[in-house]
C-alpha cells in the first residue's frame, strides 16, 4: 500500500494532473478527463466488481457507491456492486452523466471526501498492476461491421479486382454480420492457433490442420446501453442514448479457413476462435472533445441513415508485434478511427431498422480500420498484401501472417494540447495449435 | 381445478396412457415417454419456472424438486428453482438421465408419492391452457446451419444454376453462420413485418420500405449442454454429451432485404427481425427410439467429422398457414427432419473445431428442412419457387410470400406403433409494418 500512498502526496502538480488528487503521470491514458469503467478483481478479493481507472490506480466503485447520491443514481447504487457493467449500461445517459460528474467531483484535487479519508482511500484504490481485469460486460450479442472503406476496398481488390472492389450495397448501408459472443475475451487472454478445414488447392479435396494464415484485425467496438423491444427500431435522434462507450478490439481471423468457408453465409469458424477487447470502456462523454467531421458519404444514404451532427472521432491507433526473440514490440501500423465511413449511430440505426432488439452490453465492432497508406493498414492480410510483401519487425525478423509466440498489441488514444486520453492496450499472444489425432 | 382433478380419475386406461396416472389423450404430444422441459408462469404466480409437459398438464418442478434425490441431483435440486433451463442443461447427461428416470417414476401409474397426494398434486400441476410459456433458456449464442441438401440445392438453383447449385464447400462441412440471440422469441410472439433497404431494380438506387417478400423457414434446433473452454474443440465421441434436446424453429426471413445485404458477410437484418422457437424442449433421451440411418455422405467427410453411429431422427414436420378469413389452418408443406445431410453431432463438432466455446443454452438451428417433393419444401421461397407459382390455401386464397395477418404454424412429432411423441407447435402471426416517417 506504500506504493499507492505515494501517489496522493503530490504538492506540486503539473497541468497533466492538477485536476485530481491522484497522481496522473504525463503520458498516462487515464487522466480525470477519461474515467473509463472496467471490471476487476484482486488477489485478496476475487469477486469481480466495477472499477474506474485513474492514473495508475483503480477506484473500486463498490466501496464508494454511497457518493452516487444524485437524482438518478441515489436509488440505483446497487448497479455499482454488480459483477458486470450491464446494469449500469442499462440505466441510460442521464445516469451515465451523473456518475461521471460524481466521479470527477470525488476525485478532484479540491474535494476532501475521498482525498482526506485515508481509511476510505486505502479501501477504494488499488494499483492497476495488482488487479486482474475481466470482460466489462456479459455480452449478450456481438455484431461486427465492415465500415472502413479503405479496408473493404483493399480486400475487394485482393479477392476480386479494383474496378469491382466494393460490392454495390457497401456505400448504401453499413454492412455487418452477427459474431460469436461467447468467444469474446479480455485483453491478455492467449489465443490458440486454430485447427480447421481449408482448401489450399481448389482442384483437390479440402485438408485439415493448423491455420497457416492467422491474422489480427484492428478494430474498435462500442457497448450498447438501454434495451429496446423486438420490432422497435432505434431512430437516428435516439441513437446516442444507446451508445455507452468504446473499447479496442482485435477480431482474430484465420484467413485460409475464412476463404474456404465464407460463401455464401459469411465468416463463421474463421472468427469464433477468439475476439479480444481492451478492458476499460471509455465513455462517449469522455470522447466528446475528440469529435471530428464525419466522412463524406457519396451517395447520400437513405433518409433513415442520415444525421447532420458529427459523430466521428479522432482516435489514434497503433499495432505492434512482440515476437519471441525481440527485446521490445515493433509498431507495424498506425491508423485512426476517423477512417470510418459509417458512424456508430448509423451502424446502430441500421442494425435495428428491421426490428432487431438490443440489450445493455451488446458489443458492436467497427470492422478493420485501415488508412490509405501502406503503414496504416489494419490487418496482416493488407500489410503483406495477401502474402506478396513482408512486414519488417526489425533485427532481420519479418512476418507475412502471425507466428506462434507472437504477441499482438493494440493501443488507442486521443490527444489535445491539454491532455491525453487513452484506451490502454488490447493484447493477445498466439499459442501453438493443438495436436489433434483422428 | 376441477378440470385438472378429472384428469387423474381414469380407472380404465388405454395403451396410450397406461404408464402414467395423468390422463394422456390419444394424439397428445406429451405422453410419459416424452417429458419435455419448458419455462412457464401462471396468472397467480408470475415467476418463470421449470415445468414438464405431461398430457394436457404442466408439472411444476419447483414444487416437486425434493423427489430428485439420486446421486447426481440430490445436491443440485436448486436447478429446478431457476427461471431458465440453463443451469440444468449445464449439469450434463448423467443429470439429465437421472431427472428423466425420476420423472417417469413419480408420474407412473404405479407410484403413489404424487398420485395419492392430492394436496401436492394440486400445487404441482397446472393445465397447459392456463400457463404462459417463456423462452426455455437464456440463449447466450444462436447459430444457424444450412444442412438440408435439398434446401441448399433449391436455393442454389434459384440464385445460380442447377449445375453449380451447391457451393464447393457444402459437401465438405456443415455451412453455418452466427445469428442474433436477442431476437429469438417463444412461440406465439407476433412478428412485425420489417422495414428495410432493398434493391428491386439493380440499375437504380436502393429503396426503403416494408419487406415485400416475407418468408418462414421450417427448421429444428438443439440446445447445448455443459460449457467448454475457448480453444478446446469438442471431439466427436463427446458431442452427444453437449446436446440437451430439440425444439421447432421458424427462422423468419425477409428475402428482398436478404438479397440486397448478404454479400459478402451473410444474412444480417433479413434474419434478426425475429426467430421463433417452440416452448417445450424434447430431450435426446426421449428421441432415441426415433433414430434412423444418417444420410449418405459423398464425399466422405474429413476424419474429424466422421461418426459411425446413427444420429438422424424421424421427426415428421408440417407447416400450416392460418390467414385472416380462413376457418382453419391449411397445411402447405410436410417435411421430415431426416432430410438433414449433416447430423447435429457433426454440426457441433465442426462449430467448435477452431476452438469456439459453447455455453449451456446455446441454440443451434438446422437450416431449412426441405424434402425432395414440391409439397415438402420448407420455405415460401421454395414453395412458390421464387414467385413463379402460387401456394393454395383453399377457398380461393393463395400465397406467394406471407401477408399481414397470416399465422404460420409448425408442428413436429414422432410416431411408433405404441405412442406419439411431439413438439407441440411453433407459431407466429405477421403484424403490419410500422409506418415510419423520415
Amino acid at each position: 500500500m506504500l506504493c499507492i500512498a505515494r501517489l496522493f502526496r503530490c504538492k506540486q502538480v503539473s497541468a497533466y494532473f492538477k485536476m485530481s488528487f491522484v497522481t496522473v503521470e504525463p503520458g498516462s491514458d487515464f487522466p480525470i478527463q477519461n474515467l473509463p469503467y472496467g471490471i476487476f478483481s484482486t488477489p485478496d478479493n476475487p469477486r469481480p466488481r466495477i472499477g474506474v481507472a485513474i492514473g495508475s490506480l483503480v477506484l473500486d466503485l463498490s466501496v464508494v457507491k454511497h457518493f452516487f447520491d444524485g437524482p438518478v443514481l441515489s436509488s440505483k447504487q446497487y448497479v455499482f456492486e454488480q459483477p458486470s457493467l450491464n446494469a449500469f449500461m442499462g440505466l441510460g445517459r442521464a445516469a451515465w452523466s451523473e456518475a461521471r460528474a460524481t466521479l470527477q467531483k470525488i476525485l478532484s484535487a479540491s474535494e476532501p471526501v475521498l482525498r482526506d479519508d485515508s481509511d476510505l482511500r486505502s479501501r477504494a484504490f488499488t494499483a492497476q498492476e495488482q488487479v486482474k481485469m475481466h470482460l466489462p460486460a456479459a455480452i449478450g450479442d456481438y455484431t461486427d461491421f465492415y465500415s472502413s472503406k479503405n479496408h473493404a476496398f483493399n480486400v475487394g481488390c485482393m479477392f476480386r479486382d479494383p474496378a469491382n472492389a466494393l460490392n454495390p450495397n457497401w456505400v448504401h448501408l453499413p454492412v455487418g454480420y452477427h459474431g460469436r459472443a461467447s468467444s469474446v475475451v479480455v485483453s491478455g487472454t492467449p489465443i490458440r492457433r486454430p485447427n480447421g478445414q481449408t482448401s489450399p488447392d481448389e482442384t483437390q479435396p479440402p485438408v485439415f490442420g493448423p491455420c497457416r494464415l492467422l491474422d489480427f484485425e484492428l478494430e474498435m467496438a462500442f457497448f450498447t446501453g438501454p434495451a429496446t423491444e423486438l420490432g422497435s427500431p432505434i431512430p437516428m435522434d435516439k441513437a446516442e442514448d444507446h451508445i455507452f462507450g468504446m473499447v479496442l478490439m482485435n477480431d482474430w481471423s484465420a484467413r485460409d479457413i475464412q476463404k474456404w468457408e465464407y460463401v455464401p453465409l459469411g465468416p463463421f469458424l474463421a472468427k469464433n476462435l477468439g475476439t479480444t477487447i481492451s478492458p476499460w470502456v471509455v465513455t462517449m462523454d469522455a470522447l466528446k472533445p475528440f469529435i471530428v467531421p464525419n466522412s463524406e458519404q457519396n451517395p447520400t444514404p437513405l433518409p433513415y441513415l442520415r444525421h447532420s451532427d458529427n459523430y466521428n472521432f479522432d482516435i489514434k491507433l497503433d499495432v505492434s508485434i512482440f515476437a519471441e526473440g525481440m527485446t521490445k514490440p515493433a509498431i507495424i501500423s498506425q491508423s485512426n478511427f476517423q477512417n470510418m465511413y459509417w458512424t456508430m449511430k448509423q451502424q446502430l440505426v441500421h442494425h435495428t431498422i428491421t426490428g432487431c432488439n438490443i440489450n445493455p452490453g451488446d458489443l458492436m465492432g467497427s470492422g478493420t480500420i485501415s488508412g490509405l497508406t501502406p503503414t496504416s493498414l489494419g490487418s496482416m492480410l493488407e500489410l503483406c498484401w495477401k502474402g506478396t510483401r513482408t512486414v519488417d519487425l526489425g533485427n532481420g525478423i519479418t512476418r507475412k501472417f502471425l507466428q506462434d509466440g507472437d504477441e499482438v498489441i493494440f493501443r488507442g488514444y486521443c490527444e489535445t494540447e491539454g491532455y491525453r486520453l487513452g484506451f490502454g492496450t488490447c493484447t493477445g499472444k498466439i499459442l501453438p495449435a493443438l495436436q489433434l489425432q483422428f
